[in-house]
């Protein structure tokens, strides 16, 4: 029989016990689950980089995903369980961070708010549902419990919006936002390559980027070295969006930006 | 038949192969054993914070804990193999760092001294006692070998004291340590909170807290926004012992303190 | 039936959703590997670290070893599998940073370019092959897919060479290079302690280090405090190869060096 599969997402960091510990607590109730880290240096409480690093799950096997990304933790804020159309669940809070990637998954068939407490830990603070909660429900579901165990069904439209929408195309133009940052300075945009492809751009073409404060032009190419050293560009990144970087540059550096930030990106007319 | 859990607790960081080496050796014995990462970003050296990690196991399953804080490798400090009370095994230096921990897993039911070299890797440098002793001991006791194999028993009365005791209450005081600083500025301490709750404090009343230099006054409360923004507060931790934080603000740049430094908490007569 | 291993080695760091990423790509092929993590901190880019780093394979158990120091990606250098003698493969990009690998493995069995598009998985981009060349060929290796079936065998001769060579003893001299620095501000030198031992030197005797800029003494001992708080030392490093360090120090802040600088070791004449 094949064993089910767990991933753990957050941003406990490297200097917390809390990322062994949520593993230990759902090894206790699921001991032969396959459990990874996605990945726990997101930046604090960040829900935008927090939920497109989750969007990545689907390249994971199909199983139970737990994200911790939890400002509101301690607050009234609900629990969630997803169940979507790949046939992953998705656990975390309910502040959005889960939806993008509900969306790679092919969409939501199921949302319920964890109320049972049967299928928590004894909750001996406020302060730690990813123990005390998330890991143990991500757990039960693996181990075969069923959804509609954990408490009662969310209609779709009481959830909490989604940090991010997708990038809007309107005629030569789209309208986007910043994702995430990554160590080399390069960001990333809530732009599907697929929609990117609507744009009509070919490779070597120029477009206009609209920063908060300035406007740039650079070309759109396959990879990083297919612009000279120290010159812009945007490509297709290596999850299914587009990435906006500087060849051996740090883009950031010279640009200052932040995750959320609006960018316009205009095709130029020849 | 259940797998045994094997746990691994160091100051290695994430610059250094031996997080994986060790796992590497453990599996080369035990190829049946879950093993997991409890956390390897503790502070070098540092066996006040590596004590209150590793009490942490409680959460994890049953199993055989290696803790690697080692600053007197090299010299002529023992190694220890712990049998709890819970059922856990405790492996590690002799420097006091395992005894908080054999505490929350219900005291000690013998200690040796780890001297037997058949169940220990060729010593190809004095300096890695983490991957030629401490994981093969582990992954030795995973597979069944007696604890009495290891080597001579201790006599509970010879070992290296714990480098933290429990805080002492007198009175209305709590004469306390520090135990842990997190990355959020906030600090632990030494105080159970079961401890705490013979002070006789209620929510939202104040206390005193004499740290090195001044004494400032807090509430004691169930979570951080409890208080208002940028005040102080005392809290039960998620792990069961005492934390001081400020409300979104950094504790520790505010008001510098270190692990090990002592605090006094007063309660306020009305 | 023994279950087949896998190790991932690479410079993504903790900030990246690409480590567990890989290893969800390998276990969606491989459901039944042990997977390991060997080390994901590495400076990026830096082949020598990477390559020294790779070496420490030698004490995991027989397995299937990715590693990710890919300055090259997106250009044309080729993908590679070497079989060992060991019996352990070895996967990653051909630039040398498998090649000292190999060596403590025994020396180079086989080795084919990685060719055969059926064995990775769809390429959506350039610029990520662990997660689309490397993992999913570790994983088909582990399934028992034989070398042959990857792509055509690779000449040796055709090999790029690894990032260092061993070093070079020469009467009283060792001709030698800095292969990593650790976070303590020692490093290591690809100095095999069977080279060194034909040297000739006794513990506690001294040697001249040529550093780039200025040369130094310090003493051959067995382990740091074999010489007095802030006195240099030379020693045989946890990994087989030898160690520069300041007993409770930091050299590299000292003697400011990098990865891959010459330094020459001469013994002293009495």
């Amino acid at each position: 029989m094949k064993k089910p599969f767990i991933s753990f997402t957050s941003d406990f960091g490297v200097q917390s016990q809390g990322v062994g510990v949520m593993e230990g607590v759902a090894r206790s109730i699921c001991p032969d689950a396959h459990i990874i880290h996605l990945m726990h240096g997101l930046p604090d409480f960040d829900i935008i980089t927090g939920a497109r690093t989750l969007e990545t799950v689907n390249w994971l096997p199909i199983g139970y995903h737990v994200c911790v990304i939890d400002p509101g933790v301690g607050s009234k804020r609900r629990c969630l369980a997803i169940k979507t159309k790949r046939g992953d669940y998705l656990i975390g809070p309910a502040n959005g961070v889960l939806i993008p990637a509900s969306r790679v998954l092919g969409g939501i068939v199921k949302v319920v708010e964890i109320t049972n407490s049967q299928y928590m830990r004894e909750l001996i603070s406020p302060i730690f549902h990813g123990r005390d909660i998330f890991a143990p429900i991500a757990a039960w579901l693996a181990k075969g419990t069923a959804i509609e165990e954990l408490g009662p069904e969310i209609n779709l439209k009481e959830l909490i919006p989604p940090p991010y929408d997708e990038a809007i195309l309107s005629g030569k133009e789209i309208t986007a936002r910043v994702i995430s940052i990554n160590k080399f300075g390069s960001f990333h945009l809530n732009i599907l390559s697929s929609l990117w492809d609507k744009l009509g751009m070919q490779l070597n073409e120029v477009v206009e980027l609209a920063l908060p404060n300035e406007k740039i032009r650079l070309m759109f190419v396959k990879t990083f070295s297919d612009v000279i050293v120290n010159d812009p560009l945007i490509m297709k990144d290596d999850y299914g969006r587009m990435e906006v970087a500087i060849n051996q540059g740090h883009f950031i550096s010279k640009h200052p930006l932040g995750v959320g930030d609006k960018i316009i990106v205009r095709k130029i007319e020849k």
